[in-house]
């Protein structure tokens, strides 16, 4: 080989024993952790359709669970493992709750409308409502009348009276009062007889009550009034216009989203609305209609036939195939305007259509509408989609037949997500099967979102049990959008999650905890700035102490590594987080005589941010931040803040800190001069004011009697002000310089004239003889003086006698002040 | 298999034919591009060492170019490609380069300040300093004067005279007509020819003028006195301070890191100063001479032995083998204070020293320093590391004997990185060698950025054709951060960049586009936030038109997922964001007939913002942000930044009122007692930090003997702790009240017994007659005091006596007191 030519070069070697574990998640079609692999066979995109929300009322703090949770394990698969995540989300404008809603609310207000105040025709009108909510809810007190229901509910019911009173009691409680009241935990018959009762309870009070103020009367009442103006027989013959349904949904849509926006959960890739994809779900069931796999009825409604689904070799249920059958949730499923759902015939009409559903376990794809509910055109009448197709046809339409991953709530895999599969894998399906010998798999990973309960039960609507997203959100309602996910992160995000108290505790001991780090590492960091900008010489140092704590940060980064492919373990990851800032804190504790270096605390400090950063913990966080920014109102984040106040606030904490040690020294050893330690405060305010303060910008105006007048200005503006004001005094002091010198001068020339004693003054060769004071008596030459110089030089003499005189009295002063 | 269990699952097949292409690098090490494969066997962390800056002038463009480009690509294997970079860059703070300046700046200073006016003396020897400078630098000029050396340089470099005049006249013109000049090519050779007759054309101009202006003077022929005074052989022998030096580099260490912060380059991990790890060159130096691979000379330097290194095998220049030799290099790289470095000798002294080097090429791992240069203790004798191992002790410091890249400007490819892998190799090598049989391998990627040229050559500050980073960055500078980046990305990091005018317009014109589409799509995001928040419904349509947008947006990320795989190619990523952008305006620009979506436009935006953002073009950007921050000097408006400070300059201002109309008062009457005052301050201070900053959220610690750290704080948990705090102090409190009122009690109780005279003790009915002290002699009923009665009434009396005797100076005490 040439010495002109490279050597060679030498590839390090792959690693394939040791490596970091793959990512399993736990799915619900296997009921174990399996390793995730994407369809993408790049390996860089996934897709995911996730159930959205059925937009009739607002959300609470179940929804804000189901939601924030699908939003961090969306996060860590995008931001964390790096993957292109097409997220599908839809919102279900269509739905029988929706239709109910909108027109009970319709038929409310029209009736408040006509009935502004409350006489007795209202009275009795209530009366009736109330009558059939206790028909419907409490049939056991169906005897009972508004007067003697209190007591019936005392000796009925006498530990959820008490239960009800207590809740009345807490709305007016502080939080910390809360926090200390025993929690009862109910199951969820309870929960719903309690939810009940107070309704009645309150609407009892206000048809008792004498009071004839409206809008206290409505409002007790609307829950029975609603139900009941709905059941009325002249409001089921009623047409209403269609656009009460889409005002509604709209309205609770947009609800929803700031909700969201409000709780940083990432607004989804698309959003489907179920209004914008009718005719694709006719479409959808018109297909499988043609493939034997649905039916209609001669009403107009279509139904899947599931004895047919399985016959061809497909499995109803994958999910829950343990609920098959389970007539609530089957009910529930099918909606509160399905009428019977579990009747069941073989009966045809002269057509040979079906005069009801096949089979009660049958579902409904399309739904024939009747008075009083939105509808669209289809081969089989006027009608509507049912609730589990809509979901087959959007996710079908935007992510096709083979889709990654969906999500939704625990309490939607049955029948909900159940049917959604057995609907779409029917349609997708092309007679070929997978790799095991299957039929068509359409969703490869279905991830459920475990509950948040309450005491116990289940947050829901209709359990009344809610506490929603606003109020929880709102001044007093104890959360804030990173709290309350905190608590969802330490959750992991398939178990139920109880709101109590050792959560919430653990939450913000976390919290404070992470807090308190990342403000200490900052002000390390601004005081490290301040040094540099003196140009002194901040040592870091690399010593073993230092190589220990980076590799704390590497040992923790493969642990949360392990655990976030442990099927998106956030709770574990917090919690080596969590260890990690105590060895951080130990580095920092060390002796001041132990030079540290900011690297490691600014790398760990950072590492962090970017990870609550990817958790969705900060939604005003900017790259490679240290910390979180404050949940402030006023959004500028604590980081910013941070360096727009420290340099003045260094300059008030520096200037203390002089006022401080001076007193302090004073207190040890009192100065024997009274007037050195104010001197010595003086120069500090000067020094503040005149050297400290204007390159930062700020001038302060001293004002006699009055607190010192604070003002921002440019720096630029205050330093020139600053450099003429000093150039005028130099300029005044060379003045004042020159006037002495000049006044020195003269004096100097004066003196020089005093100083000649008038007795010498005419000794000169103009003379020949003088008298004994000097005074000359003839001109050179020996003739007398003439008689007008002898006067002449008499006035001459005394005057000098006279400059003699002064000019001795000063050479003695000058003597003394010698002396 | 029964139908209440989950049937089969079918794992996704894994995809072995189709993926997207592993990351390659360029490596200088092959001069191809080579499969990059990290060290760590997690395959999560890499290793990186940059060469930093030697800090004794201001960074130029050229800087700026080498610096930002090796950020652009850390960046993208962090943030893209999610590795933990471990990234560490060294200070070269110990360098002949520093010492010269620094000694250089000494003794122009010291002669400014001895020569104030420009006198005959001064212009003498300025002619002297002319004179050498043309000997050195413009031999063929010597024989001119400054007289006619305007005529000679006309008369012999017309072209270059010519082109000096027009880069003045360019001086005063705007960048337009800048950019309308034609730009002229020069050759290195040219380059330096130009820079020295414009040097000395300056210095000329001054010494022919008879203008007495001294800063105008000293400015113009400081380029000729620098080197001029040191040359001098009284300066020669003179001692230094070593503050001079220390003081040089750190002042422009800081200058370093104010410009990279400015760029956005992200700082290091570890940050290594040669002057901090002195102590560990020393070692190593020992090390190789140990192992045989250097050797001491007698002016106690050490130099590393390139013929014994490659007789063991190894190999020398591995990076650039054909500029082995290379004797201007060589000599470049063993710095301007080395000497002649060519000689070499074999003799020794009696030792058996060496009296030179043996081999030209070997270079110094140790200098010995001469009188005037920074010094350190070793084996040798006083001294300082060489420059090229300074980095390999560094980089082994903190990561090793196995590295994964190493990166730095490729005009340091020979001799210095061919150098230092010399030595390091030299040093870890273990006699065992590589799976392809080579001695051991110190860095696996060695990566060089190109150079920035301007009018053909490249910028240095060696050819004084640069243009410092606070210049460009300055208003009329022509460049911002971004732009600069652009230009950067643009080009591809290991090519050279030449400064013209297609770059700086194609960078332009990109930067316009993409504006123009973030506005365009945060305007349409805008106006549906309008309309929804007005309860409109705003149709999201998923037609085969948003298909196929989507469609070019994952065919977009595969393309840039290809091109950063590619080598880190930045230039075909920016060219494919283009024509993504320009596929998604054509889909903006579809009739107002058609419904649009804006899913796929948030997409696409939100993605490029992501790339962007990873790219450091935006230091401000938040997750999921569309679009990049405006570029301002200061983020904050004045209004926003006078809300934000107001309130803590008010508490500085009044903390400072106190301070002042308290020592004014003292002044005028001074205080009786000498603690009055600093209490009084100490009063001012505690209040300052307890009551004052709290709600600011400022939160004040004092510290002993060092200034209080400052901590901006949630004014919440500030009070809340201090809320604490005041309660454990009143706790406090109370109990020392209680144990007070309890002593109080104690003593009342005392006293009551204590006040009782002994006199009167036992006047009691048990005895019937008392001696004249009141001891009692006879019981009731006349009997005698029995022996043992009598002891003991005496014991008693004595005791009381006592007591009494206490008590009555208590009292008396008590009554002075209150006296």
């Amino acid at each position: 080989m040439s010495a002109r030519t490279q050597p060679p070069w030498t590839a390090p070697p792959k690693h394939e024993g040791v490596a970091l574990p793959p990512l399993t998640l736990y799915n619900s079609l296997t009921r174990t952790k399996t390793p995730f692999i994407p369809l993408d066979p790049n390996g860089k995109k996934i897709t995911w359709y996730c159930c959205g929300p059925t937009v009739y009322d607002a959300g609470h703090l179940g929804h804000a669970r189901n939601y924030v949770t699908t939003d961090i394990i969306r996060r860590i698969a995008r931001d964390y493992f790096g993957w292109d995540v097409f997220f599908v989300q839809n919102v279900t404008d269509v739905d029988d709750k929706i239709i109910l809603r909108a027109r009970q609310q319709f038929l409310f207000e029209e009736y408040r409308a006509a009935n502004p105040s409350i006489n007795d025709s209202v009275k009795a009108f209530t009366l009736e409502a109330w009558k059939a909510y206790v028909k419907k809810n409490v049939a056991a007190a169906e005897s009972t009348t508004p007067s003697d229901f209190v007591a019936w509910v005392q000796s009925n019911h006498a530990d959820l009276y008490a239960l009800i009173q207590a809740d009345e009691a807490a709305k007016t409680k502080t939080e910390k009062d809360k926090e200390e009241d025993n929690q009862v935990y109910l199951d969820e018959k309870q929960t719903k007889v309690k939810m009940h009762l107070r309704t009645l309870l309150t609407a009892t009070s206000a048809i008792n009550s004498s009071s004839t103020d409206a809008d206290a009367f409505y409002a007790a009442t609307s829950s029975i009034l609603l139900p009941y103006l709905d059941s009325l027989p002249e409001n089921k013959t009623r047409e209403y216009s269609q656009d009460i349904f889409a005002k509604l949904s709209t309205y609770w849509e947009n609800h929803f989203n700031e909700d969201m926006k409000k709780l940083n959960v990432l607004p989804p890739t698309v959003t489907t609305r179920v209004s914008e994809f009718i005719p694709q779900n006719v479409d959808f069931v018109q297909k499988l209609v043609e493939k034997g796999l649905a039916y209609p009825t001669v009403d107009g409604s279509v139904y899947f036939d599931i004895a047919e689904y399985e016959k061809r070799g497909h499995h109803y249920a994958k999910l829950e195939p343990w609920n098959r059958g389970n007539s609530d949730l089957l009910a529930d499923g099918e909606g509160a305007l399905a009428g019977n759902t579990e009747a069941a015939t073989t009966e045809t009409d002269e057509a040979g259509v079906l005069k009801a559903k096949k089979s009660p376990n049958d579902f409904a794809l399309w739904k024939a509408s009747k008075q009083g509910e939105p509808k669209w055109p289809s081969p089989w009448g006027q009608g509507r989609p049912g609730w589990h197709i809509e979901c087959s046809v959007m996710c079908s339409e935007v992510l096709g037949g083979r889709v990654d991953i969906h999500t939704g709530g625990i309490d939607l895999a049955f029948p909900h997500h159940d049917n959604e599969l057995a609907q779409s894998e029917a349609y997708w399906d092309d007679g070929c099967c997978t790799t095991s010998g299957e039929r068509h798999q359409w969703i490869n990973y279905f991830l459920h979102m475990g509950h948040l309960s309450i005491q116990g039960s289940k947050m829901s609507k209709s359990l009344k049990n809610f506490v929603s997203i606003r109020e929880a959100l709102a001044e007093g309602g104890g959360w804030t959008p990173r709290s309350l996910r905190i608590v969802f992160l330490l959750g992991g995000w398939k178990e139920g999650v109880e709101i109590g108290k050792a959560l919430i505790t653990e939450a913000k001991s976390l919290e404070g905890k992470l807090n308190k780090f990342f403000t200490n590492v900052r002000a390390m960091i601004s005081e490290a700035d301040e040094k540099t900008a003196r140009n002194e010489f901040v040592p870091q140092p690399f010593t073993s102490t230092e190589r220990d704590l980076f590799a704390a940060l590497d040992k923790t980064r493969a642990e949360v590594h392990g655990h976030l492919c442990n099927s998106f373990n956030t709770s574990d990851t917090l919690a080596s987080l969590s260890n990690l800032v105590t060895t951080a804190n130990l580095y920092i504790a060390l002796p001041p005589t132990t030079p540290k270096s900011l690297a490691p605390l600014i790398e760990i400090a950072r590492w962090i941010t970017w990870l609550l950063q990817v958790f969705g913990l900060d939604p005003n966080g900017t790259k490679d931040a240290i910390g979180w920014t404050a949940e402030s109102a006023d959004g500028a984040s604590s980081e910013s803040k941070e360096k727009t106040l420290m340099p003045y606030l260094r300059a008030l904490s520096e200037f203390r800190d002089e006022v401080r040690d001076t007193a302090m020294a004073a207190m040890k050893s009192p100065p024997s001069d009274a007037k050195a330690l104010p001197k010595q405060l003086l120069g500090f305010t000067d020094k503040l004011r005149n050297s400290t303060l204007p390159p930062l910008g700020v001038s302060l105006d001293d004002r006699d009697g009055q607190a010192a007048l604070v003002k921002l200005v440019d720096p630029a503006v205050l330093l020139a002000e600053q450099r003429e004001k000093e150039e005028k005094a130099a300029k005044k002091a060379e003045e004042k310089a020159k006037r002495i010198e000049a006044e020195r001068k003269a004096q100097e020339e004066k003196d020089k004239k005093d100083s000649v004693d008038p007795a010498t003054m005419f000794k000169t060769d103009e003379y020949e003889a003088w008298d004994e004071n000097g005074l000359p008596t003839k001109l050179k030459g020996g003739e007398e003086l003439p008689k007008s110089r002898v006067k002449k030089v008499e006035k001459l003499y005394k005057a000098q006698k006279k400059a003699y005189e002064g000019w001795l009295a000063r050479q003695g002063k000058k003597g003394d002040v010698v002396a």
